[in-house]
């Protein structure tokens, strides 16, 4: 598999859980995958859990390094941004000179601890919408990933969620849809930015379920074929 | 069948879109249903077509009535609303003394026209929260029916959607589900009101989906019979 062709990608608070799920997803895919980290050496940890899963997973080869959260933005084509709410707006500002003229998928929820089975929205109405007015214009902020349970990402198995995809951009939906799709998952437009406000507080309500049922829920659009 | 151990519903608003589904699917389960609107005219025109739909569909007995609103809530054991976010309010003062002491099914969706399509939830929060905060605790409000399309409600064939049931007292919220059920469809606990901006905001992206594929689209929970 070549990724010449393919985007390069970073993910900020790639040591995370979902930062994690999705690192395997892109780089099983073929991706080239940047793990960011606010240390090298995080970064370097995750990397090599990385490899050693792929290795368990039979896939040969992958592209995958280790950097500091400004590298990674730097040296990727699309950067998406896995860290908990409380550290997104000191991460951006940080990575915000690297990221003019690319993607940045936003993946953050914006709960609030320790209360986080109740939906308690941010006063910009979303993550997604702080995330684009904190970094401008020239920056294509796109929403997604909310309602994926991390657990399910990392497994190697088929995913049965759909990915709600909120920006103002189509043409930057549209590629983040692609990377959906790789991940294995499908991946709706659904709308501007403000939209993201839905994905984020369906969390909560996720969270709500899991409870319930011990399970790690998600969302399906259903519907589709009628007229 | 026997409609006697079975709550009295009243629908207000149950001369539109959503209210018309929800009567036809009520009234073919058994139950005693009451369209309420603004006025007795529209009301009854709305039970007369309600009375021929259920006859085409071979329902030999209903139990069907029409009343104005305050009438119709001082006869009902459960009331749902089903009007415009802009008649929410104005509509709840009215029936409010009616309404202590029962639970009110909240199904308004707070779109602000013409961008129906992008999500703008109200300073309280959302829909829910206002008609939680308007009535006082003696009214158990439980949000639900945000994302279910009315076309397919009132259509007698099977729904493929689910329901997100949000309030603050889960025994309110059950009943709630169990006449989620008897309409055809799944209802999850989904949490305090606060939580109704899920499924509140969750419709501006539906209506995006409906643009793209020409259809009615609404969500499944999926991941519940796992681990």
């Amino acid at each position: 598999m070549t990724t010449e062709s393919l985007p390069v990608l970073a993910i900020l608070g790639g040591t995370g859980d979902l930062g994690t799920g999705l690192a395997r997803r892109w780089a099983q895919a073929g991706y080239q995958v940047i793990i960011g980290s606010r240390t090298q050496e995080k970064a370097d940890a995750a990397v090599s859990d990385l490899k050693e899963v792929m290795a368990e997973r039979g896939v040969a080869e992958i592209s995958v390094s280790a950097m500091e959260n400004l590298a990674a933005t730097e040296a990727a084509d699309i950067v998406a941004i896995t860290v908990p709410f409380s550290h997104q707006a000191s991460t951006l500002e940080l990575v915000k000179p690297a990221l003019q003229g690319k993607i940045l998928i936003d993946v953050t929820v914006p709960l609030v601890p320790p209360k986080v089975a109740r939906v308690q929205l941010p006063e910009g109405g979303s993550a997604g919408q702080i995330a684009q007015e904190l970094l401008g214009e020239e920056v294509a902020v796109v929403s997604a990933f909310q309602n994926v349970a991390a657990a399910h990402l990392q497994e190697g198995s088929n995913l049965d969620c759909d990915v709600l995809v909120c920006g103002n951009k189509k043409a930057a939906r549209q590629e983040v849809i692609t990377l959906i799709e790789a991940a294995g998952m499908r991946g709706f437009h659904a709308g501007m930015i403000n939209n993201a406000a839905a994905a984020e507080a369906l969390t909560s309500v996720l969270i709500v379920i899991n409870k319930q049922y011990n399970c790690h829920a998600g969302i399906r659009i259903t519907g589709l074929d009628d007229d």
